[in-house]
């Protein structure tokens, strides 16, 4: 078997894709190894997403080819190898169970990623109970003076590393409305609230005010508006209570260590596309 | 073994609650079933629930001899037979699954309650597909200008039936700031979101939009604020791009109904006591 | 648009099998509105369903056309109207809260199917808390001895009805192999227990005494050896100490309606087909 | 306020027991912090744990105090200071995702124990992919004949640490009845299975051969049968015929991390009582 290729794609939806795409990889001796697609009837759009075994045809051969087929529809479209790791960029703050669980899952293979850096608005002190190992360490501070700066040298070093993905692992600033646009569509942030519920500030405290009976976390993109990027994953536990803020905060990380890495991995395995504000989500 | 009690009650929180009130029943012939008890640590308040067997001393000597601890303490408190079916009052607009579920449960004796009288705002003909059996049924029209005189009419139809407990089985009617006063801890609602998200109207269309991963629902009892009523239960579930806002509907119903039947049974059987804006829920 | 098809079929693994159905729906004016398939990498089996609108060539065209592909394939399919709802024969025997539920669902659209029979082994009376309306009711008894001639009588009415799907609604009944057999991949049960945990009689009270913290249910085919055949739906909630074997029973009402009703849907919609002992389903 | 204590005890129920244990505390100062209790009806058995402030009374004094009573009532019991970390022995093969979460648990403060040493039948280099810090590490190998001499040096290593508690961190060795009898009550194992299911080897490949709809994982006291010893926690999730054994296995990490880390923590916090071959299980 060849290294596997993955091709997401959408656009207005109408008929003959599914033949047309299918057929594409046929005809060049292509074999899908898994495929799935959406038909949007809000919004009549098409998604898809194949994992195909390309056969003797070379990558590049089968860019260019596609990019007619993809033309005549109007694709967004992407062709890339499935199993290369992708260079992700992490940032964190004090609180570091999601950055530890995300280094954990990579480095048992879980995770087909490349930690190319860790930013930290704090020092690395702060985040003492993680193993980083060789992984490069940034301390940027940030004030409301250095903000424009201490971004500027985000976007220097995610560029100098390429890297393809940036993780908010608990990282809690607000990126600017120019941050958010830079990275848009590659930066996955933890909210660490069931969203839409508790936007803002200390949520497991207003969940414990509210005196709701479950509590959750959201994964999602980041754009201008951080509580309302595209959802790519949420999840929620019971509470009781009893649960102080403290015990919510407790159960609240293992939710979003949880959260966070299913929407990492969906992100790396090329299994989420934008639809508007929402998202695409392939599950295997 | 004599008709078991249950003995509920808060107080603000001192040494020496427990001691006096097991003591109590003890000394009285008593033996408990089921105890549990909370300490606010947040509140400084105590909450108590316990079943028991009362033995040979009557109920009304309980509560006589009872009522000089709750003065001590200056709690807040109800003996009741255990397993004596409150009476119920049910309303409902169109949307009767919430309402047959509850039905088919009284049926079955899962829901200790009896049925005194069904109110809609729409014709018998709007829930047809429930079999009410011979539950007293009121058509109440509701217009603006005849709101006052039909929240009195209701008032008129609880107090007549005796009715210990109102529960809005989707009645999509908000309740006017009397009369959620009136019906205050004893007006258990169902709303179709899981607060504190998507308040107000159409919440799986809000949520369709939004893009979340999961929904729920919230059953609460009624306030003068329709969203915002001390919580009972809360139950949610996963859901994918793929789901129109139809089929959020349909999944919603399923929700409703297990939390609202949840939270009325917790209610029926004295195991959800008022702790501010929120509720200690004492499950087995 | 015209009326919905669906296609669902499976057949041995190779190239090129996307790519010919899509081409072939394609052709021939098809829209597909819905559409998943599998590749399974242990079996190297492929599975496939399409939802479609066939635009203006007719059914039985489509199905002669399409028998020369499923040949070449050596393809196991079925083409059928997507919302023509299904006839389904609905057993139970004592506990009825399985059939009430599908019962009401049907009656709100929201399974397209058609009841066209109950049969139970016990008489009309016991299942006296469900609405069953119009529905032609059998009362089937049985014993050691009648048994031959009492799944004789099943088979005869299935036919009588041309049922297309048999439900065992908590029918408390094992089928003998033969019935079994005759209904191989037509007939789903609901077993009370989460499969393969707790095979056999009581399992609620074999769950109680294995001291367990959570409980579910299955739904499955029916085969010859009851506790074994393909699993369609799963689904478990945590219980505690202190729920009585009584309790575990009410809990697992629940479950066991939810889990049934998820399973009849899916099936009734062709999302579920056969994978040896497996099955695979096709959510939307 | 003093130091906390929890009290935990079980008895055969009879009247009066909530009302002494309360009083006693009561009478010599104490403030309750939290309590529980179980009235086994099934057994007739009676379970209690109080967190309480002892006040003024020493713990020796009220150790000295409270046996009589728990003579009077044939009690178990045990008082210890709450927040006083456990000491822990942590056993573990070649999986070490269960080690290295209850390793980071502990450094952030979310498990009150002391990790004294880490015992495992592979060298150091298996478990490369945890921070194990400076807690000891010991290389015992293990073969047939080795056997009873290795398990003699776990219990030398026990002893000599003072573990109060061990935890099988996926340690892939049955321990002999004898190694379980001695540890009885006190070593917890996780098993990657929701038992009853799945017993034995391999679970996952024997859940993908079964083609079950969820997986889930078990933490339980180890008894003579490692599959059989008195559960504490379980937890599931769904899975779908697209997840190979691999992803099951990747899934099933999750959940056995999470699992075995509330076992633990409920251990930890006196929260788990033995009943017979079940637990009673105090959450807060």
């Amino acid at each position: 078997m060849s290294e596997p290729l993955v091709l997401t794609l959408s656009c207005a939806d109408r008929p003959g894709i599914t033949a047309r795409v299918a057929s594409f990889l046929f005809e060049r001796g292509g074999n899908i190894l898994e495929a799935q697609q959406f038909n949007d009837r809000g919004s009549d759009a098409f998604f898809m997403r194949v994992e195909f075994d390309p056969g003797s045809t070379g990558r590049e051969r089968l860019r260019s080819d596609f990019a007619s087929i993809a033309g005549e529809f109007a694709m967004e479209w992407k062709l890339a190898l499935r199993d290369r790791p992708r260079r992700v960029l992490l940032m964190v703050s004090k609180f570091d169970h999601c950055l530890a669980d995300l280094l954990y899952r990579w480095r048992i293979g879980e995770l087909a990623m490349e930690p190319v850096a860790i930013i930290s608005n704090h020092p690395r002190d702060a985040i003492g109970h993680t193993d980083i190992g060789s992984v490069p360490f940034h301390h940027l501070p940030i004030t409301r003076e250095t903000k424009a700066a201490q971004e500027a040298e985000v976007r220097r070093i995610a560029q100098e590393c390429d890297a393809e993905l940036v993780v908010l692992a608990r990282y809690m600033q607000i990126l600017s409305d120019d941050q958010a646009a830079h990275f848009a569509g590659r930066c996955v942030n933890i909210h660490h609230s069931f969203l839409p519920g508790f936007k803002g500030a200390k949520p497991y405290h207003q969940a414990y005010e509210r005196g709701v009976k479950m509590i959750g976390a959201s994964a999602h993109y980041v754009t201008a508006d951080l509580d309302e990027g595209p959802i790519i994953h949420q999840s929620a536990e019971p509470i009781s209570h009893a649960d102080s803020p403290d015990e919510l905060v407790r159960k609240g990380r293992e939710i979003e260590s949880r959260v966070l890495a299913e929407a990492v991995r969906l992100h790396l395995e090329e299994r989420v596309l934008l639809n508007g504000k929402r998202t695409v989500v392939f599950r295997s």
